[in-house]
């Protein structure tokens, strides 16, 4: 249940009671700097003290990629989930060591692997700069000089944030534009795998379990961030619970949701249902046929395809989860008077009638203009669906030249100062590039042009330059050499100059596409983005007047506190317990002839004897989480790792749109099954006696 | 490469030159009351004799869910591909007696299975009657009464024939309407499964290698039609060929192509690119997740779900390929010039001109209009569509119980006299429904309706009745009664009282959504079938005029003959033999670790010493086919069994629009590889004997 930019499950079967405006039991993705002190104390009899939460919030780690994790050891040891390390892991395998399916573990530090591109970030400081980007915008500005205005405020911001500051700062819009906070990163880019186990149990389940309970996976890796050639020294981390939660015991989670849509309005909500999410399921079914026709074709084709096979499939599930949420009229129908009654109190009171009135037309007007250029702008645009390699590393090196010539106020953002070495992380990563893999995907993105551009379309008409999708994705892919670091850097390095002259098919292709991507962009930020955030920021503050600041953004990939206690739940008649135990995942394979995917790996089988049947594995706790919060550290009132979360079950991927505690839940691993697998099963004592242990100097 | 009303492949990278107005080397899907004497004659020198001919045609068998077949005995032994009998073998299996996985051998009679619902026609006689349906529909009518007057006709053509004859009589429509057919059938409904080799083997190298050459698949099942509780007496059967074919030999497939697009305009060709092909694909795919993920979950939902992944990942793979045909530029440039030349030619006779040179317009008039209600009529109308077997018994019982009511002249086509019987065997079939399967299919279909309908749309308010699609479905499948064939008997034997009385929920659900459904397929023949019917008879009449009757008319699921010579191919370089040998599956499968979808079945392994490796296995001709010629008998001069086709390689999926033989082959097995497989793997020495005998009596 990974990534940031995703939203959440599959088919709700139980059916809730929905309506409710305020804040319900645990609900609740709350931030650092305005945490639920007073809720904690009430509800859980918990004194939230400045301390606790600075440590935890220091020991937070953020996975760039979309997930989190945490440090759990003073010696800069980092754990997060398999599936969040699942991008790192994969590519540094190769078809003679494929560590997705052995597992991996390096004994001392100079065995472990430095990853290629990974980039971790722990939060240092939150500031409120809203009155700073609202002076920034002149009042009464058309939107597109607003949105540039918005834009090189953040920019400069920033940049003299970096400067002074040397820490990765970036500005972050909550409540989709009611406030504007600066968060300030320290970085790590020297990141090294040090213990991922195989696949088959941290996936123990794969796809049919996924986003269900119960559960019974070892969904976790270790990665340590170096600083200097050593291990990084870190102060804050967390301890280790020897005897994990009991049940009922309240827990803390804190990690990265990557994006809810609670706040959104109804037409935002209807123009999700009706066209959003249909399309992007279509999209992501597409890439999963794609890529598992691929896959079955050779083993090592299988091998290649298993990150981007995962990926396709996970967010599969997730939003047809969402999709089935969002079909179910009595959910609509509650958003439907939570609306009506805002409006109302807002319609009573003169002054926000005035100021805000009319920001639900606003967003139904920008939702229209965006449905009419939802395609283009997607397929042109959008850098996820791509779904390759080759061609934004093109993208990214025509744009990068034009951006780099400009002041950083007037930069797009990711080209923006601050962002510069966090870009070229990822342009000049040595990670594989597979070209066979890489021609059916370019393929099939041309053949996408076609459908849904047309096939008369003069940039479509230009780009296959009179070939089929397949003869054409064939040759460029074939012809360019951008599948070299070495070359990419070269290219960057040249600047404007250096693509001007270069023939290579791909970076042609990319500033054949360029004008029109860039106009379908200035178009989307002009009619849609940012009216819409002008218009949320006029219904956040009419939120905040009619109801304090009590109200909890939506979620933005950034750090957030979740509360809840570790409960289980009725489901069809039956109790479903908190837990799940090790000897319940044998019993599981058993069951289900130990077959992919409820094979245990051998390791497992070997040293079964070993294990204590009894040992919690995996449990579920009411903490309000979405995709993005993978990898997040679970902890005790004392801040001790007692469990990572993992996933949510089936009932909770509604919760983008609407947080229940009935039978929803966030799924993690039990801290005592991670300490009895590394000990018992994989022969990592080193690594389990490491585990919130101080700094060795 | 099976089913009829589908039209074919994948990626075609090889360019070829496809510009030609006439009939390409071997091009045609000959009528068996029109055959290609004089090309015969002159291209192969044989010279076509009609008793060779009438032989031909009544061993040539249809099956009527979409593939071909042949007698290949005197004792009514009937040979097809596996996977066009799957559908049988799959309905006859259970968790404990899969044969799908292990096989199946009948050594006596007693022991062959009668399957549930199979219908064979053999082809008894043509009738041109294009004067009677075209003198039944008024000059000048409007398209909603020609229509009608053109079914009544049709229907009550149909209905005298079978009182006259007793045998199933169909009207086909030719050159899409430009002549009308009388397609006489005798019918076979009692047959039986006689032999099925493990899938292991009949689909071995699975989705990759689906049309793909050099294979190794022996894709055969035979079955037997009996009469009277006896295996049927059949005079007219192939005799199996001792030796096999040699390389250039002239080989004849006698079979039932389903549907080709090559006399389509090219607006009509724009419309499959641009709106049908694109959402059938997104509609297979759906499919295929949607099953491909519940068939994960546990062994015996493979087991069930096998037969629906093999449809969908089949046709995904055909559509595919004809939609990458159709986005070559170089082909549509083609077909314009074509339709150019043609119109050209209309336009300069007067009487043409006259008589047709509105044609084209009104196909991209009815185009437009298709468009108009694609989804809709798609939704509620196409059985194809609901992609469960609940439902459209539910629509069958409610519509025959309305339709029986009337006077055959004014029934739809499906419920007129001529067809019940048929009608009646699938509807009382006693084939196993899995309720689990159907719930996850028609919550698919419900959540279809809030996307393309609209979730606001009435009737799709009504159809959820204040439920999720999920929720909805599963109530509605786990109250209806209608898996029991003999309820479905007995609502069908009372009638409209029966049906009024009904409470069954999938009943109501029927009920409720028929009037709408009615009227959108009222619309569509009304606004699309009728115009376009109207205009390609024109335009056929035009051709006819022009260029005379050589002009082979687009496949209907009719009886065609296809000449070829068997030959190999040039691809990236290389040349591919036109045959494979046994000795090459078992090097294949090494290759591939013998894992699925490459892993030989046991039985081969355990008899692999007593086959002779240089025992040719499949062979690629260049006779022109299609989807629904699987199962088709490849003939020699003699008449005799040489091959039995079963797919097509990937250069011929854009068949459905243009021929060329340069490189697109048809793919058989060879009848030596059969008959060693049965003698040496399969102990089935007596079915062997069998093949090409006369009747024992």
């Amino acid at each position: 249940m990974r990534t940031a930019r995703k939203t959440t499950a599959f088919f709700i079967v139980i059916s809730t009671a929905w309506c409710a405006v305020a804040a319900r039991g645990d609900e609740g993705m709350w931030l650092f700097s305005d945490p639920p002190g007073k809720m904690l104390a009430q509800r859980h009899g918990f004194e939230l003290s400045r301390e606790w939460l600075d440590n935890l919030q220091r020991a937070s780690v953020r996975f760039n990629l979309g997930g989190s994790g945490s440090f759990v050891s003073g010696d800069g040891l980092v754990m997060t989930n398999h599936h969040v390390g699942f991008d790192s892991i994969q590519k540094l395998s190769t078809s003679q060591r494929d560590y997705i399916t052995t597992g991996f573990y390096a004994k001392t530090p100079d065995e472990e692997l430095p990853c290629h591109d990974l980039e971790l970030n722990v939060l240092a400081s939150i500031e409120d700069v809203t009155e700073r980007v609202e002076a920034a915008v002149p009042p009464g500005s058309e939107p597109e000089e607003a949105h540039k205005a918005r834009l090189a405020a953040m920019n400069t911001i920033e940049k003299e944030s970096l400067d002074t500051t040397g820490l990765r700062s970036d500005v972050v819009a909550l409540y989709h534009g009611g406030l504007y906070h600066l968060y300030r990163f320290k970085k790590y880019t020297d990141v090294r795998l040090v213990f991922a186990p195989e696949q088959d149990i941290a996936f123990f389940g794969g796809d049919p379990d996924n986003f269900t309970f119960p559960r019974y996976d070892l969904d976790v890796c270790f990665f340590r961030v170096w600083e200097d050639g050593k291990p990084a020294k870190i102060e804050h981390f967390l301890k280790w619970s020897k005897t994990g939660a009991r049940e009922e015991e309240v827990v803390f989670i804190s990690g990265h949701p990557g994006r809810t849509n609670r706040l959104n309005t109804v037409a935002h909500l209807e123009f999700l249902r009706d066209r959003a999410l249909p399309e992007r399921l279509d999209e992501l079914r597409r890439g999963e046929v794609l890529v598992s026709a691929y896959g079955e074709r050779l083993a090592e084709n299988a091998r290649r395809a298993k990150r981007d096979l995962y990926g396709f499939a996970n967010a599969r599930k997730a939003q047809l989860g969402a999709l089935a949420g969002l079909q179910d009229p009595a959910i609509l129908a509650c958003k439907r008077a939570d609306e009506a009654t805002l409006r109302s109190a807002v319609l009573a009171d003169r002054a926000l009638a005035t100021s805000c009135g009319a920001a639900w037309d606003k967003i139904a007007a920008a939702l229209a203009a965006w449905d009419g250029i939802y395609q283009p702008h997607r397929l042109l645009e959008d850098p996820t669906v791509f779904n390759c390699a080759l061609f934004p590393h093109a993208r990214t090196l025509v744009r990068l030249a034009e951006e780099s010539a400009k002041p950083n106020a007037e930069r797009l953002r990711e080209y923006r100062e601050s962002n510069l070495a966090s870009l070229e992380q990822s342009l000049f990563s040595e990670a594989p590039i597979h070209k066979d893999l890489e021609t059916i995907k370019l393929a099939d993105w041309l053949a996408r042009l076609v459908e849904k551009l047309g096939a008369d379309d003069e940039l479509v008409v230009q780009i296959l330059a009179g070939k089929s999708p397949a003869v054409r994705a064939e040759e460029l892919v074939r012809s360019t050499r951008l599948d070299d670091p070495a070359v990419r850097r070269e290219l960057a390095e040249g600047g404007q100059k250096a693509i001007d002259a270069s023939d290579d098919p791909m970076i042609l292709l990319a500033r054949l596409v360029d004008a029109r991507a860039r106009e379908l962009r200035a178009e989307f930020e002009r009619k849609v983005e940012e009216p819409m955030q002008q218009a949320y920021g006029e219904i956040a503050k009419a939120r905040f007047a009619l109801a304090g600041k009590d109200v909890y953004p939506d979620a933005t990939f950034t750090l957030r506190l979740s509360v809840g206690v570790i409960r289980g739940y009725d489901e069809g008649g039956m109790r479903i317990p908190a837990w799940t135990t090790i000897g319940g995942a044998y019993d599981y394979a058993a069951a289900r002839d130990n077959q992919p995917p409820f094979r245990l790996p051998e390791s497992w089988i070997d040293r079964r004897d070993r294990l204590d049947p009894q040992t919690p594995m995996n449990f579920v706790s009411t903490n309000d989480i979405i995709g993005g919060n993978s990898g997040s550290p679970v902890v005790n009132r004392a801040g001790e790792v007692v469990g990572l979360v993992f996933d949510g079950n089936i009932q909770s991927l509604v919760w983008g749109f609407v947080f229940d505690e009935e039978v929803a839940r966030a799924v993690s691993v039990d801290c005592r099954a991670i300490d009895a697998a590394l000990r018992d099963v994989y022969d990592a004592a080193e690594l389990a006696a490491e585990l919130g242990r101080g700094r060795t100097d």
